[in-house]
């Protein structure tokens, strides 16, 4: 079982957006747990205040670094040395590389800023990463810690109903994902590829790879620069005219 | 008052999620309008079955496209010729600048996939962006949608409190931005950097800029290279051994 703690300002946006869909039922089955801590609650000002203007003036306020600390200290007990990830558009960007490292970890710990910003000492004091969603500004790292959480669990054993089903997925081999088609044969005047209803598996297989790598070639150039090919990947590629 | 549609199997979802902290108070002030349709209300199965087995065999289902057209045109009386962005790794990655743009439009919708896809015909039927929130794979493509609104929203006059507050912040100039300190002026034997309780406005924010290029130089080089840089900034980075 794999434990995530958030540290936040909105502790029932963490657990309610988690209680739906697939990460609901991973964890009322116990394959992860997600807690939310409430940093407000660390505050030691009696209107329980967490954030204060910043230093040398600016728009916006910074939060405090002391209740944010109390926080993660009140979850040492039970995270350990987890590491800590700091949401912010300044640290490493998430990929699909770095959610299969830390779905090894047993526990983790995310902390959520708010306002303008977090002050910069606490964050030299706990945190091990900064971890940046994209190239986007967010209200908060909620979302981001969320979305993460996503990514990371549904990579573990249990998690989603057919282990199998994560497997063939977008970025699993480099390659962006071929085309997909069920019931009705016919939509709106569009038919299903024959191929897919030949029951030819080899050349279903093969039409696949094909669509991946033409997908990929035309949408995501970069992603077939890094991907791993086959020589006839490259054949593939050669007869379309396109340049690994 | 921009309107968001979401076309999803988990409106609860949605709707949950975005009612905290700077979008739910958007929201209720009537800065933003965010609705979710429930994709399963369209199914015209009596088992309200919105998914079916893929052509061509494979893991896992495919959303049925009957379902998502109809709920799509369900809201087109309201929506008018909106974008339509179906959240798909396959797609655009999102950035600021992205945001930026998609603030301007008065009406989005956001088809988010589950499963192991979108039948494609629906999609070459009605979608006019796939965009992708970044390199990694999540349950669903709830989490993208909400994440963008997000990012759109706070773009917009009104639903960040102070307007000024979103100016400053990473990605408005190419930098990632300087580091921030609040009170106490020590915390765990940690300083604030003295400059900031000089009160010297003119040094403050050179100090400031400074940070700013520094950090960018050393957490995300790929980003200084595409930043506007004045003559200073380039004499800064040149003290520092750092090219631009």
């Amino acid at each position: 079982m794999k434990n995530f703690f958030v540290l936040t300002l909105f502790p029932e946006m963490i657990q309610e957006t988690l209680s739906h869909s697939i990460l609901g039922r991973a964890q009322r089955e116990g394959f992860v747990s997600i807690e939310a801590i409430n940093i407000r609650e660390f505050s030691n000002n009696k209107h329980l205040q967490v954030d204060d203007y910043p230093y040398g003036g600016g728009a916006g306020m910074v939060m405090q670094p002391q209740p944010i600390y109390d926080a993660y200290q009140s979850i040492v007990p039970r995270a350990g040395k987890a590491r800590v990830l700091y949401m912010t558009p300044q640290g490493k960007p998430f990929t699909q590389c770095m959610a299969k490292k830390l779905a090894q970890e047993e526990n983790l710990v995310f902390l959520c800023g708010h306002y303008e910003g977090v002050d910069e000492r606490v964050i030299e004091e706990i945190v091990t990463d900064e971890v940046s969603l994209g190239d986007f500004v967010l209200t908060g790292g909620e979302l981001a810690a969320i979305t993460m959480i996503d990514a990371i669990s549904r990579l573990m054993p249990g998690v989603l109903g057919k282990e199998a089903s994560f497997e063939e997925e977008s970025f699993s081999e480099g390659l962006l994902e071929y085309p997909q088609y069920t019931r009705p044969p016919i939509f709106m005047e569009r038919e299903v590829p024959p191929i897919l209803l030949s029951g030819h598996h080899g050349n279903i297989e093969k039409w696949r790879r094909e669509q991946s790598l033409l997908r990929t070639a035309s949408k995501r150039p970069d992603l077939l620069k890094k991907a791993e090919l086959s020589k006839k990947d490259l054949e593939t590629l050669q007869k379309n005219d396109i340049e690994p």
